[in-house]
């Protein structure tokens, strides 16, 4: 429990004699959620615990897999065990792809080893692989005009050489070399695809990731090279001869797997007022262990509802939603859609963007709300939060009840600098998590639930432009 | 050629006529050397060019195999283009190991898999693995006061934290995991060993290098994890259930295989004077391309070599000697020694520490030489190069040679900080080569080598204490 509250407390309580001389005042809500805040940002340890936890006893844990199963039972568990209400798996059914072998050699004109995994979705090169010249493209506009059939028999190489933001807005920008390049490779008749990893680190360690084929195109092989291996072919290919690559990537579809959301509870006082749902998602990719993504978001939403009851029931229910498989489709946010549709939530926060501190508050919330909004702002000023006039946009796991319901919603924003150096990688590991960046992030978080529980007014969205 | 040199040599040249009001003193040969020093600090680009060179057209070069031949055949021509002469292989014979396939993973009470490398002289698992309870010793001093029996059937981990020192000396003293943990936990009956990697950094790349294990004590399996899951085992660990790994290591012994070393020399214009020995190695492990190790110091000492030329003969010859199979025994440093035992030698350097920047400068010369050896320190004071007083030992791949003939030596001391990140791991690659550090290698070599090849005096070692 909160320690520095629990004095702060006992304090006050010693100067709430009106006759004593130096009598101070009951402490106002604000002091009350400052003090949450604060205590959080000094002393957290429920978010890095249970980050800890899943990397440690669970690790892996891809949609739709056992490891996603184990992750769930001790979802349960742990949210029981933190005090929650109404704790309860909702599951569901869902399409899986799961990795097999992956190797890629360079047979001419140089001979050596390069580290692939392959991206989600990919298809099997079968056992015998793939020996076929590289057809390289710098950029993904470069794959986007290449005649059609002009990759018959060959290997694309698209290096997209992403930079780091953050915003994280170069995602967007670098992204789509993995999550269109292949579907447009494939259309244009190539035998497989290899693409530069989307990230920004210089590790060994391959960001792999879904891409997706459209209706009727069929899926090739498509792989993530480290950043190190394709600047290295990159260099092979500035030789001017031709290069040939040798690439085995062998996964499968294993059919319909059970997979599921984790829900909990802070229950409120007042059952006609519409909900609140914060998210974070419980699968990861396989390769790492899901600390930052997103096992750092569900310690965060997790810690900082757990403070919020120490405050006493708020007005509003606040929902967990620990979500599955978002990685490979987002199979958990949509189908918490489709289960609550019909049941009234009000807001949606979410927290799927690593352990970075929180730097920016974006809002979607109309007018009526303006009071609200410049408290929390205030509240989260001490945090070096800054207030933009960008609109909230929430996140893929609160996305299609946001779609269904028109919520408001708070973006904390975090800091992305570094989130694409690990994003996807086997290097999402615990030790990469800064234990102070964390508590801020808690911090930022019980603060603005604090304000939104509590809150009885309208929290609508803007209205539409 | 040396653009800054030709201007000065130029301008000079305007100036050597005695009767002009202005005229200049003819440059001093610490003038020279001055300008040979600071022009390869501005633009040598020599050193990377052989880096870049050997990691994208070998990469991996691993002693005894077919990437390494290769590396020879690169070598040889890359030397005669730069225009040394009496370049050349020396062939030796050497018995030969390789990796195979290699997994680790958890299988109770926990199941999560793991990222292992074998070390060199491991033995193997058979393909079937080994499942195994973990006997865990936090540093190798616990697994040595283990009682002998007491690993039958066991994996023994040893987990000794290194830390990063500027000197490399953690090596030293974290090594001996590494270097003998495989042959303790052996001769206590283990069925298999894993250890943290040497190293410092915190990626899923494992570090490998060489263990040995004693005449008569039969190999176990010996394998790294990476630093997040040596890690990640410890807190399974600190669980306090029993903890069981699936280990498979499958390397093979391949019989006696074809090594060499390259020479090539600055031939000098008295050959009454003994050589000079330069030294690098050509080989790498396996995992990464060899660029801090040791493509970087193969360039520093072909750069350097390069630009003492530009001065004119120098009056001992300097011999380069890119030495094979450094990493698995040293095999080309020995038989560098036993081929040139009766060959006058006076004076031996070696670069085989990455390539951050020179911060030291230790020597192994007597009294007679006290001159030269304040010539040298000036000359790299302005590199910020500090003199210490710690005797020079040369390193691996002179070895043989200073032994046999009791040789002088520099040693200019690099700053190790974050080698041991990358050592022997995967992520030895192109981009870790910092220009402007390694440029300063360079201009620290090209100064030293200037002084001691141009002096004529006895380059002894201090006499024994």
């Amino acid at each position: 429990m909160n320690k520095h509250i629990t004095l702060l407390a006992g304090a006050s309580s010693l100067f709430l004699i009106p006759s004593l001389a130096f009598a101070a005042p009951a402490k106002s809500n604000d002091e009350v959620i400052a003090g949450l805040r604060d205590n959080a940002l000094q002393a957290d340890n429920i978010a890095y615990d249970i980050v800890e936890g899943l990397t440690t006893e669970i690790g892996p844990r891809q949609g739709g897999t056992a490891a996603e199963a184990r992750a769930r039972i001790w979802a349960v568990a742990k949210l029981k065990a933190l005090g929650f209400e109404n704790v309860r798996v909702e599951e569901y059914q869902m399409p899986t792809w799961v990795r097999g072998t992956e190797t890629a050699e360079i047979t001419a004109p140089f001979t050596q080893k390069m580290v692939v995994a392959a991206l989600g979705n990919s298809a099997s090169t079968g056992d015998a692989g793939i020996d076929a010249e590289i057809v390289y493209f710098p950029i993904i506009d470069d794959l986007r005009t290449a005649p059609d059939g002009s990759l018959k028999g060959k290997i694309a190489f698209v290096s997209h050489n992403m930079k780091a933001t953050q915003d994280g807005s170069s995602y967007g920008a670098f992204g789509p070399a993995r999550f269109v390049g292949p579907n447009i490779a494939a259309k244009k008749g190539a035998a497989a695809i290899v693409i530069r990893s989307t990230g920004t680190d210089y590790h060994r360690n391959p960001h792999t990731g879904n891409t997706n084929f459209e209706p009727g195109v069929a899926p090739i092989p498509a792989g993530a090279l480290s950043i190190p291996d394709a600047e290295n072919l990159e260099r092979m290919i500035a030789r001017g001869k031709p290069v040939r690559m040798k690439l085995k990537l062998t996964p499968q579809n294993v059919g319909m797997q059970t997979s599921g959301n984790v829900l909990a509870e802070v229950k409120g006082s007042n059952p006609d007022l519409p909900i609140i749902v914060i998210a974070c998602h419980l699968d990861s990719w396989d390769l790492g262990t899901g600390a930052i993504d997103d096992a750092a978001g569900c310690g965060i939403i997790g810690a900082a509802a757990k403070h919020l009851k120490s405050m006493g029931q708020p007005k509003r229910t606040v929902r967990l939603l620990w979500a599955g498989a978002e990685e490979v489709g987002i199979w958990g946010g949509r189908d918490y859609g489709e289960k609550h549709t019909s049941e009234p939530h009000a807001f949606a926060m979410e927290s799927d963007f690593g352990a970075g501190k929180v730097w920016a508050i974006d809002f979607n919330l109309s007018d009526s709300a303006s009071a609200l909004r410049t408290q929390i702002i205030s509240a989260l000023a001490p945090l070096g939060v800054v207030p933009r006039k960008d609109a909230a946009g929430g996140g893929a796991d609160v996305g299609a009840i946001i779609a269904a319901q028109k919520l408001g919603i708070i973006d904390l924003q975090q800091d992305g600098t570094k989130y694409f150096d690990l994003h996807h990688t086997p290097d999402d590991t615990l030790d990469k998590i800064e234990k102070a960046e964390l508590r801020q992030n808690v911090a930022a978080w019980v603060a603005t639930l604090a304000y939104i529980a509590n809150y009885e007014g309208e929290l609508k969205p803007e209205p539409a432009q």
